[in-house]
């Protein structure tokens, strides 16, 4: 890893990653973001972050421009869904993470929410890595179906040295012969990733596991392994989720399961605590 | 397949995708596309080109805006890079390829070279796919490091859906556990391809070997399996060579190689023929 | 995972595999197997043993027949490293388990070992397997290097179907395209393992890393997920070790590891406790 | 490949491998080896052989022995099989390659056929290589499911370095990411080995390919790439076939490929011929 220059552990020590008043990655604290695959509407926000708020879910997930591997597939709500996670974000006062996927989003998503997602199949987009450099906003970057851990830090690399201090690397499975899963959860990158860099790293279960089943099991395993966070996905009637079914969460599961973490958490010395709701709705009025 | 309206084989037959007057990919002949990893002076292009132009390679390839794993590596000679490729192409009458990384650089490098190429990294970068629909120029598509033979021809089908019927897909070996070849070139996808859609489809051996040894074993074997065309890597100078200056052939050994190829292709019922040399050049003077 | 007759979970819960009088796979308790590669001499047995045997660490591992990719390497000790794993094991009560390659081997590891293991390489040596199914031992089976879950399940299955129930299998890592750990441990596989058969499911962190600074936190993880055990590579002077030795912990970095995994444990309600140390050596004399 | 002290390269030129009077691999010809995935019964094998004796198919396969994922599997028709396979031999005048799975079926298997063939599954039952370097047949040793180059290379180090020189190595397609095809077929490894090692280098389509619609231009590309010959699984009625009843050609379907291979071959500077039917059969009688 001798060309990571900014990313590299040597540089510096942990990392820390502010995406709100509350919200930092990298601290003893875990962050768990919790949401659904995409956004489909402001009422299916509002119940997420209504039933989430009081939770130890510290963020919200959601997606309004979808990578999909087909042009006809829904591509996702665009600017409307933006004003959806913002309007939700700040009734609840939870900060939102949404994906961009292409330069002419970064405008608008920066001015909505407040952290960016590269997909794992632009982490090599160059092209776009560079000018989230000069985004402003913290940038949560996924790891390629397949790319090695070095690729993975020399993404973030591009980030990095084009202006932009504040990324998070997120592992969420990589391509294996293997079917029974959708992809293989790489604990062992997540532990390498902490060793030689400092950037906060976390976990999304729920795009390696395929099936809601495995994702308590995988969640606990990513913060004993040592993971930063969480972003798991959930939804209030996950049969009727316009995308990945299968592996989302009902909001009642992803409670039961964010509790199951806490003593796991505690066990390696980390913690996760419900959010103190003296939320910007209360301060609003 | 399923979803694949207009790649797949029922649509239509074989498509042909012209890049110049005398270079149509899907034909009878064997399209072979020669050139270096990267431009690096005029000199050297012209070296390749007056070296090829009378041999059976049909088109110049070359890369002036260059996907990097590092951000301090060589990102290429951008836009003085694409002269370089317009002058020399037009000089011996050779269509030219080059990569493009970016919606930003789709309109000069439109402007300069016969055919776009989109990357393995950027074959799901969906923004770039939709505007490549747009482009109104042949694209030639990279097969993703670990795409699916599925996700390969959706892609393209972001594209065709998008305007463009001119693609031409390229596989270029996918990632494998084995390090002694750079990645393992997929010949059962060429021929799924050559059976599931009515794209050409050309071979990359260059990158699939990784070394220079295997590309003339596994030039014959793309063709004996099917493929369109290739696309192989020289160098006036392989040790020179900016960047990949293992997989690089020598002029000479490109000129060899090609040469082999010939009997493969008659024995497949295809041709590779030498250029007439009724170059632009000559018309022009 | 309809063919898995035996194996699956619907035929019975949890299955225990007892090795000797206290250590039984499937418990509360998570059992902790540690010990070198190979036996190398009666003194690094001893030195192992005598360190480990009031620890959390409940078996004691080595090979003396081993399965290696040149002819030319090391092969193991043989029959006089399972007279050393014997006595050894008798002076400290601590069970040994060790790796059959061979038929022919069966009868003499099955009268000195307490369990015998089926490495990766021979997963889908069936034949070998039928013979463990009338071995009258307890088998630690591990995953192949690219075997599907469906088919290490029927790995299984071949040894529960001719007549031994006592098998424990074992997750230690799959081939991946990234070097930068030795292999991909899949904590997902022990995850659905868990889940789709009642077998003891046990992971392997060591060889899944390939290199020490790993295993910590992989350990952790491994029993996070629900993992009924651990088996960890350590030598009395790890640079030292004729295999392996990247991999291997010093005696002290095992211990210090085991105690850091008694309190993950106890998070997910499971236990890791020290040994009470009525040995058959004090029983004996 | 340093430790390769007999399977390299250097030691020697090409190795000929001989299986009976008129059938060796490694010379100018191209070894053509059909029949089904397993012996079914004297008719079936019949037709097989009366089929084809005329044909350039110059040996056939059959499994006696099968390896398979399950236990609850049709496992082979044993001995009995190998009595059919010697009988249709003798009659035909064609050399018999089949399956040992174990060290005691050698000695039978070696009574009855020309070739005994190790599974991807047994590439590395060393004890088996072992005792096969002591057989006093021919090899035909498939590459594993996930093996290395280097491990493939070093699974024959093991057969010659204990006495038997005459191995053929199997290239038939590596674990995936992508369920199109059954595996990938690798021939950048066919290239490799025959650049390594001086021994002869054969490719099976069938099991790579998974699917018969794909076998003819992969046994086009596996001619052009370099390999001594091919082994494809062909039926007298595929759809019956006991196993692999999707990759299986007719034999009609078989003889038109063969025939489509004659000028490949021809192209590489290697020839297939018709059989000269002075058979053992006439000299017989």
């Amino acid at each position: 890893m001798n060309n990571a220059k900014l990313a590299a552990k040597s540089n510096q020590q942990q990392s820390l990653v502010q995406i709100s008043d509350n919200v930092t990655f990298g601290r003893e604290e875990i962050i768990i973001i919790g949401g659904p695959c995409a956004v489909e509407s402001y009422e299916q926000m509002e119940t997420v972050a209504e039933k989430l708020h009081t939770s130890p879910v510290k963020a919200l997930r959601g997606g309004v421009y979808k990578p999909r591997t087909s042009p006809y597939a829904f591509q996702g709500m665009g600017e409307t869904g933006l004003k959806v996670l913002a309007e939700v974000s700040h009734k609840y006062n939870l900060p939102v993470v949404t994906e961009v996927m292409a330069i002419s989003q970064i405008e608008v998503i920066a001015a909505h929410a407040d952290m960016l997602q590269v997909g794992s199949r632009n982490m090599q987009n160059f092209d776009l890595l560079k000018e989230l450099g000069r985004a402003g906003k913290p940038i949560l970057l996924k790891r390629g179906l397949a790319a090695t851990i070095e690729e993975f830090v020399m993404a973030a690399e591009y980030i990095l040295s084009h202006g932009n201090s504040d990324v998070v690397l997120c592992e969420r499975g990589i391509r294996s012969f293997d079917n029974y899963t959708r992809n293989v959860l790489d604990l062992g990158a997540v532990a390498a990733l902490k060793q030689i860099t400092h950037l906060p790293v976390i976990v999304d279960p729920s795009h390696a596991a395929g099936g809601r089943e495995l994702i308590a099991p995988l969640s606990r395993a990513a913060i004993a392994c040592g993971a930063d966070g969480l972003i798991i996905e959930c939804h209030p009637v996950p049969e009727k989720s316009v995308s990945d079914a299968q592996q989302a969460l009902s909001l009642e599961e992803m409670i039961d399961l964010v509790h199951t973490l806490v003593p796991v958490a505690f066990s390696v010395g980390r913690k996760i605590s419900n959010r103190k709701v003296l939320s910007r709705k209360c301060a609003h009025y």
